[in-house]
């Protein structure tokens, strides 16, 4: 009757019991500070089983102890690039959409992850001696449908129209099964954007064969359905419309405004260090200045 | 193991099961368009049993038609100060506190009530000719320790030894057992503020014994602790170290940030009305223009 | 050597002088509680005077005893709406862009104005039964160059290609030659928007020739620029580069945070009545809640 | 008839010539990367033609060449916290507070330095043994009469009362009269805040004689009054009337809303090092994050 929800591949991929899943890949490693996680569905028996297009999709997942002070942070923001990296072309423009709604906690981190990005199209046109080695990257925070009207892949299309971008990166406040991970995991994929998915909003698809060229999605889920909550912890078939909590219900942790902030600075670095390559914090920071 | 958590009076009545319980009274009428509750606890061992001091609780609830349009929240708000009314001293200046951390969502109904307030003691001290007439009121939003280093009660203690109020009034947001009270529900009460409430903070405890003055505490829930829906969807005692989210995991609608606003709204005309008496909206208005 | 600086083009006309000048017609009168003036620029020797495209410039002024309450503030949105619905298509979508930076006190008005607008596009789409008589209106908030690498007018033309509207209203903060005037004039334009323009940041043309519809502006003065204050007050020719105010200085009011949000809301609400006709306070505002 | 108007006590010295001034001591040096300026008013006579207390008011002035990344930041709150420390009691317990309105850009260095503020005094009292060895160090952010009701000095008494510390420091936002100034000099003094400073609104005085503890006063020019703006420029006595700018006008620099976060991010990292000793960035860091 009700489906527990999760935006994460390797929670889909464990939901389906311990053992292989045909057309589905799962590999594990350390890259300090972060445990990384590869799910590839390789065909599309395996894209049913997760419901999730082909393709890679990779978790970097914090440890409990992670201090998050700046040192810490710019090892993890360099850990994600790293990880970033193989899924871009290898040059070219590129154009980074922070999906969501900004006036909405749990939906915010795409917006807020454009906040610590360094944007270089217009500097690469209007002094290219001085950016002109630069890869161009700009930034679309394109909002959500019910303030603006525009379908988030209309606004999409029009600044990839304009911008002509080798790629895109989108952002978005992703949903969890697990409380574990709200704000301690990131994912990576190669697949785009998954209509459904998203925080607190549904999305529209945005993916190569929409748009003609790579969309690389990343996300940090920020909530847990209750819903979902209720169904992990009920034994099987007990939730029913008398004691399901509302799909509108979602929980987060209570400090969720700091914690998401944190993660989209992680975010916004680890893409600055994929596009523009090996910088010094210090480098980064003047740029962002 | 684990404890629900409720701040709303009516709640932990209702947990206690069906039938009356000693030093606890309890009413409920319709005042458009609200459903008012009244708990009055009588006597120690009605205090013992709902581990809440003597005095009265009052609580106005949403029907789920509710639109929260202007004319509604005019009403709600005109509701409201009826009821707050008897509970403050006919005359003297009023201090009225708002508690909690603006930079948390979920903490912030407080601070945010602040923001639609007729303060007018500075009024009534400086141009006695046009405001001598009216209730001098201030306002005091004294955030929370880990930011200040000073306990809320020791700063509105510092207050009330300036403006020597004859009343304080505490807003504060609140945690809910059930999740269909969240941003629907009022709670009016002449006990103070109790130890260990509060949203996302525990407060100290503010009341006439330790301030010398009546203090009257209205509050809203905004949240669900998720251990406490746990507790609620499981069998009895079938929570544990295992599966019980973690303390800090709290349930909210996912528009919460709107959700809140609007609440602060109501509450503060309420508060306008209770201590200035009856005007009009744009009576109102004008004043906080 | 330096230039006054105005984006209104009645300011522009009272600097020529007192007599007519070719090309350019003026007329005054008052619609409560406004006083209006018409510039109607009739030729290229009009334009190049004014140094301004051909066209219509109203200006809509606040008496000083503007009282800013709700009456008073949806009494000036009719007036506006009044000028503005002839300047626009009768029938068919319309795109609003709130242009400027919504960090920046004195260039947020665009962003703002967006807050108090009602965007229909989507829910024409989805629920045509519903909402299928309402003129499909969508909002873009195109940012600044320096944020997003991508121009305003490329946003926007994208936006145009996607939403294919009828016509484009450009809201826009705007500096002013006269301290009195600062949030306190409205100007709307059917010649679209000036490359240069713009309160805090130079803004790309947009207009009928390069959208291929019509473009109409609407605009209030939020600043003055340091250094046309200082032409108007020296005898002409004695400022230079001992006293001139570095460029990047500007006047306003010490409440602007204030004064712009409410000129945001009158002009969301003119918006709104001309693009939807007719409704009261309360339908609007059922609306955006 | 009109008053040029300057919180600095630099200027109101140059502002009466070049000669000594009977009572009046200055002195300049370097300590990179700003210059230092300091103005001891030795008595009575001194302070009358100053019109400010006696005492010692330095200011540190920026290069125009200031990068304002985190390097030079730092290097300035170093150089900062060596002018602050000989101005504060050896030991004991210090109360800081962030004067004026967050709402309001002029206005809002105070309450935003205190963001960047490493409050100690809970954690020393609730944790002696991790933090006793550190200095108490308490923030009010005291907000402003229009919307509290309450005076600043009147909250900054109570707190006093409540905290009992051994002296206050009080962070302004500040006029000055040169526009070169603004977000570009700090002015440090041990006479407290004078009557009728603050950028946007006057303040109460706060200082040993009213509080009985020493009151260190920490300001920022962020504004430059339109008014002595023209008293500058224009001959002696030709403003009047009809060419003056209203009191309310301010000038700043367009990006006010940056320099002033700027400025306030330098000033709180000066503040914890003159109070904790010293530390690298990376350890106040983690402190605060």
């Amino acid at each position: 009757m009700y489906q527990r929800r999760t935006d994460l591949a390797m929670e889909r991929l464990s939901g389906l019991g311990e053992g292989p899943v045909p057309g589905v890949a799962a590999e594990e490693w350390r890259q300090e500070p972060l445990a990384i996680h590869r799910v590839t569905v390789t065909n599309q028996s395996g894209a049913k089983a997760l419901d999730r297009p082909m393709g890679q999709y990779l978790t970097a997942q914090l440890d409990r102890s992670a201090s998050w002070d700046s040192q810490w942070m710019w090892e993890a923001s360099q850990v994600l690039a790293a990880l970033l990296r193989p899924l871009l072309p290898e040059k070219g423009p590129v154009l980074v959409a922070g999906l969501g709604n900004r006036a909405m906690t749990c939906d915010a981190l795409g917006p807020m992850t454009l906040d610590h990005l360094m944007v270089t199209r217009h500097l690469t046109r209007a002094l290219p001696d001085a950016f002109g080695h630069m890869r161009p990257v700009s930034a679309l925070a394109p909002g959500v449908v019910g303030t603006t009207g525009l379908e988030t892949a209309e606004l999409i299309r029009g600044a990839v129209k304009q911008a002509q971008p080798a790629a895109v990166i989108a952002i978005d406040a992703l949903a969890a099964r697990s409380l574990e991970r709200l704000c301690r995991t990131f994912q990576l994929s190669d697949t785009g954007i998954t209509p459904g998915s998203g925080a607190c909003n549904p999305r529209q698809g945005l993916n190569q064969q929409t748009l003609g060229i790579p969309v690389i999605a990343l996300g940090v889920p920020t909530v847990v359905e209750a819903r979902t909550l209720a169904l992990d912890l009920l034994p099987e078939g007990r939730l029913d419309e008398k004691n399901a909590p509302d799909a509108g219900m979602l929980v987060s942790p209570k400090d969720i405004d700091l914690q998401a902030e944190r993660c989209a600075r992680v975010l916004g670095h680890a893409i600055n260090l994929a596009l523009h390559g090996d910088m010094t914090a210090a480098e980064m920071e003047q740029f962002l200045c």
